[in-house]
């Protein structure tokens, strides 16, 4: 049960709606519960042991409704009008899926945005207590959850390392530059230009249909001048966005824009907006990369004030107020939600050697190990 | 340059609208290019060898415009008021990219929807072909692209068979169930699969955020009574949907539901609609799985209308008139597109054997790969 209940709290009466059952509470609160919901969801309906729905939603008709139905005792009791069946709920799990009326539960985002002032905030766990305690991980993972962005300290100097940590949450996610990829230069490079190049923020392969999710850079050596990781919450960014230039926030979450990375044995591409809102209206993803954007294919109508707002997002996140700049050593790692924090270097000098080695994580998986870990550590 | 457009149209004439150029063709025709699209995708923005943009739009006001235009032999020449730049574009590059006017490329799905007609139709490769013909690969794979669904023959009873042909594509998909995964009958069932139960049409995993993309199941003995595989083309069951029964089909690609599946290991719970549209309103994807729905969350207002949709759906499915079932043999393999073709299994009697080796390889690297080969084999 939710802690947002009062825990006293029961069922008291039931009257009949149009469709639904409105259920009233102790304190005077009510929750509506439609007739084909609470058919479909009587406790009968799932399998003992896998949990997976084995009835068949229409072995029933759109039209049944209770013959009969009581309440007591914090329960609730319906005798169907088809098939002979009766269903009982508990109170306790009526409130805890209330879906309309007074109980609805409000949309509390778990993440927490960031800007440049987020340096000292930043969280962290050692490599020895990821790895060995469960508890560590999960309170790490809840802090990364939340942040989008997290240290790991003291790595061993392997390849091995990293893999260990990712592997604490569960599989990596392939992609066309491997399962593991090295971010790396040496001194004497044969393209100086290229590797003495700032890397501009960014988010990785939004031209992808998923982008991956959680990002692992495990610094292996950085005794360069210069380098240094630079970040920002583009979760930050767009909700200032929202609320300043609206108008452009909306373009860039409805507008499907083409990303294209293409060489000799690849050639992946996919059309979607920027931003990405989840259900409940929540940002859950940004996808910018300037280097990957293809030729644009927009309505003529749309063109002209598309690139206005993809330069006012552009512009904002060039605004120091959120850059963060962190210089890894070697030993450390950074994680982070390639969906939502953005990432990138200033221009370092190609005198020593910088080695950072990478792997993704994807949110599904991360968010299905959270919950595991939660039933045990919460 | 696309094969819609006359070998022999050549650029005419320019002339200034508000923000872009309005191009005339020799035959007349129009097209619209805006001014900060023209900037933006001047030849000289794209690094030469990995054609990634290194140019930055924001080095450009958002007022940018033409000093001067013309244009001769099929080019169009700008000079820019700013920046001190000159961009050149041919005629043909531009009719191939044209976004506005006349010349706009229609929208034409590649898909070619069936319903239980289709068993004859159904393509089919030998493993030997595929694995060893690039041209054979290519062909099988544009016929899946455009049906949802083809065999493979003369498949070698090894396990290793099954990732021969996976990888001729691409790297396979990992999920909550491995790599690879066996249909068997098992006595301790974590999910229905694993039953000789029947196994009602659906999609697989509507519970990750982004479902596995085409799913392969070779058959490596099948001897029981019972146990045919069937499929129905969820394509062809949502296009009647959208033209007979609109209200629906909007309730199902716009309101979220939430699917879950959960063990011991796992929690992995993902909401979306269950179908899902492209920037151009193509239908792209079904999520159908009634077994791993989980408890709507919906709005008052919305709930018994969607059940009334979804209801409608269900039903659709089971006409015999989408329903094409199939009795895979030892040595066949079929390939599906799991966000597209529906599948499931008559009941089985456990006695016999029936096993099935399955993976999946996603949509984005199958596309990659498919316009790779495109490129000589087209």
């Amino acid at each position: 049960m939710s802690a947002a209940f009062d825990y006293h709290l029961v069922l008291q009466s039931a009257s009949k709606l149009d469709h639904a059952l409105e259920l009233v509470w102790s304190d005077g609160k009510t929750s509506t519960f439609h007739y084909l919901w609470l058919r479909d969801n009587c406790p009968t309906t799932l399998h003992p042991d896998t949990k997976e729905r084995t009835f068949d939603l229409l072995s029933v008709s759109a039209d049944i409704e209770p013959l009969s139905f009581s309440v007591d005792n914090d329960r609730l009791m319906i005798e169907w009008s088809e098939g002979d069946h009766h269903s009982q709920f508990s109170g306790e799990w009526l409130r805890e899926h209330a879906y309309a009326g007074d109980l609805r539960p409000a949309n509390k985002p778990r993440a927490r945005s960031w800007d440049a002032q987020f340096l000292k905030d930043m969280g962290s766990a050692s490599f020895n207590d990821l790895t060995t305690d469960d508890a560590a991980l999960y309170s790490w993972m809840k802090q990364l959850d939340q942040d989008g962005i997290i240290l790991v300290k003291d790595m061993p100097a392997t390849e091995q390392a990293l893999d260990d940590v990712a592997h604490r949450i569960d599989y990596q996610r392939q992609t066309n530059f491997g399962v593991t990829f090295e971010v790396r230069s040496e001194p004497n490079p044969i393209n100086l230009a290229y590797t003495a190049l700032a890397l501009p923020l960014h988010t990785d392969l939004p031209n992808q249909e998923t982008p991956p999710g959680y990002q692992f850079l495990h610094c292996l050596a950085n005794d360069t001048q210069g380098g240094e990781s630079v970040f920002a919450d583009g979760l930050r960014v767009l909700e200032d966005m929202r609320e300043q230039a609206p108008e452009h926030f909306e373009l860039l979450a409805t507008v499907a824009i083409p990303f294209r990375f293409h060489d000799e044995t690849h050639d992946i591409q996919h059309h979607h907006p920027m931003i990405n809102l989840d259900h409940q209206g929540n940002i859950v993803e940004l996808k910018y990369n300037a280097h990957i954007a293809s030729v644009f294919d927009l309505p003529e109508a749309v063109m002209h004030d598309y690139y206005l707002a993809y330069r006012d997002l552009m512009g904002r996140m060039r605004q120091a107020k959120y850059r963060m700049q962190y210089r890894l050593k070697a030993g450390e790692m950074v994680v982070f939600d390639n969906r939502r924090v953005l990432h990138g270097r200033t221009e370092f000098e190609p005198t020593g050697h910088r080695h950072l080695r990478g792997c993704y994580v994807d949110r599904t998986e991360f968010q299905s190990r959270l919950r595991v870990l939660a039933r045990q550590h919460d």
